[in-house]
């Protein structure tokens, strides 16, 4: 019975290669699944997540953005370290202070091959300012999944943030783990 | 007085460049310290670290294995997200299991574009394989400072694994931290 065997062995290289969630341990990133979530020139792909493959204490992210993209204006209170893949732009950041806003942020260069990391709460925002090329990240944020809170201007109070939770490429896998609880 | 200006100029400019702890924001990772730590073929840095940037949740590794070059059998009870960004090689993994030692391991390929994940405890082994190439990974790990268990061989019982903390690149500003505290 050659063909059982075969299907045996088939079988048994797949478990092998698989986790117990089902997934295979090793994934092509450049086959993972990519999408913009209604930000034209945003490409964001879930590297490792939380909801995504059931990691409990860290996230990774790939992100591309086309010349001009940018996040919104936004803090977290979780950690987040970023690495430039390739490209350049401009980190807005605002420390966090006892201000009732977060005001002028400051303007940072970041370009190919830095890194740089949000402190916790600090009011960010990434801004792919090279008219030219392509702007690439690794970001990693830890204590997943992201809650965001949004701000429409710098000037705008921490108090009127807005939370948005679950965040854009979390929201289909949320409402499908609520689903499966329920 | 311009001269006078000009220096308050320069430390206010000094001043909104760097963090808290007196770091540039933004750092050219080509830049960062680099160091085998004894392992010969191994190239290290902490692109983003606990002890070294005082993250608290994350810590993020770009390594490069030489051919031939491996890290220890060894576990550890953060999670660690692998994203390969140059060469290829092999990952040996041995889920955790309730036997008494790890047992021989799973032989899986890893290749550039590829990501994976080490489940909590899962003893793990990267090697590279490539005889032509240099392998390149950018490493993330979740509750920073590592604490690592290292085997001799895969055969060696769970409870022989022996800790070694502070781990190689933490050893020298651990012992400063210490020192500090003192």
């Amino acid at each position: 019975m050659p063909e059982l065997t075969s299907i045996v062995y088939l079988l048994l290289t797949v478990y092998l290669l698989c986790s117990a969630n089902g997934l295979p341990v090793v994934r092509d990133i450049t086959k993972l699944p990519q999408d913009s979530f209604g930000r034209p020139g945003l490409s964001h792909i879930t590297v490792a997540g939380s909801l995504m493959h059931g990691l409990k204490e860290v996230e990774v992210w790939l992100q591309t953005f086309a010349p001009g993209t940018r996040t919104p204006i936004h803090r977290h209170s979780c950690e987040e370290v970023f690495v430039v893949l390739k490209g350049s732009g401009t980190l807005y950041l605002a420390p966090s202070s006892h201000s009732k806003a977060p005001g002028t942020p400051q303007e940072i260069s970041i370009f190919s091959n830095s890194t740089f990391y949000i402190p916790v709460n600090d009011v960010h925002q990434l801004w792919n300012t090279n008219e030219e090329e392509d702007l690439q990240v690794l970001v990693v944020i830890s204590r997943p999944p992201v809650k965001i809170f949004i701000y429409d201007e710098w000037q705008m109070p921490h108090t009127a943030a807005k939370l948005k939770f679950p965040y854009y490429w979390d929201e289909g896998l949320y409402q499908s783990t609520v689903k499966d609880e329920l």
